[in-house]
């Protein structure tokens, strides 16, 4: 990724109600705090437009329908996929569950393999755990290098034609290390097998294009991503996805209801039963419009900077540990020698530093780190010097009350 | 149900900022109009207290935890279940389709038999057809009484020791007819099989308590009941949820995550994979509150007394021809003759109101009614006379234009 010429900090604190002065917020890969167009937008959309989609005749629902589909759009340009390969889902958990399910469950069978990686999150473990133990497939694990990044060179030397689906985090919730999409799709691709992408905390963090990458599968959470709760997207390519089964039965997502015969909607359709989240579509539409508007590389080059500065001003005390690349991207994982993570981050949490402690659900990358937990802080487009600052200032408490 | 004496009109229109005077929203069948404490919930938990829940060690996430399971014991006081019955899924649909994949999908075996009803909702028909054919499962149709309810008398005659389910709406979204849910169930049960109540259109139109009813599965939508899109609840029996397996995999359902073997949480956490729509959640309690606040007998009595009204005035229109029973609850589904239900519901809208035409996601309720759609004004508690009379009003240019 080329970082755009400028990187001087954002200045956006002001744009986060939710934020008062003298909190430091540090814990945006759990989730972002929301700027307020985006409650503008949520509050609009209840409060005074509010209607049902794709079934009123009237005209407040045709509106809101095409507000919805409009957000579909805007998530294809914001992802580089088509419109009609844009599945809205209740976040990125599901969005893996989907494939697992419809895809995997149905593409897979005894004697296949599933390809994930040592520092994957649950959601990216546990879905292929069920499926695989239903058709009888196996699971390998990609270790990681020296510096704590999925190790690609061992994924290649791994990889054989047994192996159908690759699952990767495109950003380490953990560590921030970022994976080399481009290079993983192409080893995936290289022995005939899909790559889904975990985008989570890559979306939030940098420019993300599925065209450019070339993979097949790819999700992402709204709430992580300045946006409402309840909503996240899967991206497919659409002759995957229309050669999938249905996911949910409900209304929406038929074509024709007998009790003897239901024919089923072409996607996204198809996987969207039900009243959808749509006011959590709208609020996610105002979300992406929000950060496309200040510039993912810009937000890049901030987190980077916050990163950058982080680690140096960590790596001066000496009982602190670092995990994780130093150019992770917006997070940064780290022990205090002696002192448990939950005290680290409750000693922290009485000077107003909210950081997150424990094993972030990635419990084998705890195991392969030999902790039982780690602090965690992580940034956003709010973020700047001062909360740096307040968190080094914390860690020095940390270290004189353990001391 | 007995209905409370005080059956004065309900006057909460102005609770309601996104209903402007002069424009009649008869499509609450769809989905409700947000009342101000809703709108202030949602407001408050993005704009002042938001965080994520449950793994956060800071101040402001242990505080909306709190408020996360609170809003639980309020939706458990509110059916009349306990607290770890009650999992939180993104509407009913999704309830349905999650007893069906893990309670049926698990439970039922070939030459299994399933009972539903002609009225049924797709979402109570498609997730059935799909775990049946899984398995090997056949379904049953409860046909309708003359006056247009589900026939139990039938149902009694139709129930052998194959059924292991049955699956019946608690008010029907086109008809607006009741179930006698408690012989519904004692039938259910008399012959050993489980009873799923899909309770969408009845929880906000009456006072629901699953115990005195005695079923084993409730579903319901949050956005039916004045509260947020993309929130709902599956309430089922502790031992029936504690025998199933998880549903998605993901963070928060899992006790332990190893690549070799993963252990899962007891319910209701084992069903909530990933992050959950946590303001969801917190409008939801708002929206209970509100509807509590007022009384399900009053709502009960005030739609009561408007399908009366609504009724009386369309029985004079020598075209209109009205389905359903009497005394259905809130909802009046009719045709004009000659007019198709679309044409009906183009011209409401010109005149402010919006009602819903088509086949209502019933569409072998429509080959029953030997019609392909029908048009639908359904009420709520910010519905009044005026609603009615644009209603008449509109019906009689209808019959106008078309006579």
């Amino acid at each position: 990724m080329t970082v755009a010429a400028d990187t001087r900090p954002l200045d956006l604190l002001a744009d986060f109600p939710a934020i008062p002065a003298g909190w430091h917020y540090l814990d945006t890969a759990a989730t972002s705090q929301k700027p307020q167009p985006v409650l503008d937008a949520i509050a609009r959309a209840y409060g005074e437009t509010y209607a049902t989609v794709h079934r009123g005749v009237y005209q407040r629902s045709a509106d809101m329908t095409l507000a919805y589909e409009a957000a579909r759009r805007r998530v294809a340009r914001f992802l580089g996929g088509a419109e009609n390969e844009i599945v809205f889902v209740r976040g990125a958990t599901e969005g893996i569950n989907l494939v697992a399910q419809c895809w995997a469950g149905t593409q897979l069978k005894a004697g296949d393999r599933i390809l994930l990686s040592t520092l994957e999150h649950h959601s990216n473990i546990v879905p292929w755990q069920m499926v695989a133990e239903r058709v009888g497939a196996a699971i390998d694990v990609v270790p990681l290098t020296a510096d704590q990044r999925i190790d690609l060179d061992a994924m290649e030397a791994m990889l054989t034609e047994r192996h159908k689906l690759v699952a990767l985090a495109h950003v380490s919730n953990v560590l921030g290390s970022v994976l080399d999409a481009k290079r993983a799709t192409e080893l995936a691709h290289a022995v005939g097998a899909k790559i889904l992408l975990d985008g989570c905390q890559a979306v939030p963090r940098m420019p993300v294009d599925v065209a450019a990458i070339g993979c097949d599968f790819y999700v992402m959470s709204g709430h992580k991503l300045y946006g409402p709760t309840g909503i996240g997207v899967l991206w497919g390519r659409y002759e995957l996805l229309d050669a999938m089964p249905p996911y949910q039965g409900g209304g929406s997502m038929i074509d024709r209801v007998t009790f003897a015969k239901t024919t089923y909607a072409p996607p996204p359709g198809r996987f969207e039963a039900g009243t959808p989240h749509i006011v959590g579509v709208v609020g996610l539409h105002a979300a992406i419009d929000y950060v496309a508007g200040i510039g993912l590389e810009r937000i890049h080059a901030h987190e980077a900077a916050l990163v950058r500065q982080t680690r140096e001003a960590l790596s001066q005390l000496n009982s602190v540990r670092l995990f994780g690349p130093e150019d992770s991207a917006g997070i940064v994982s780290f022990a205090v020698e002696g002192v448990h993570p939950h005290d680290v981050a409750t000693i922290l949490d009485e000077g107003d530093v909210a950081i997150r402690a424990g094993h972030h659900c990635a419990q084998p990358l705890m195991d392969a780190l030999g902790v039982p937990a780690t602090a965690r802080a992580s940034f956003g487009v709010y973020n700047g010097a001062d909360d740096i600052a307040a968190l080094v200032k914390g860690i020095e408490r940390v270290t004189r009350i353990f001391g």
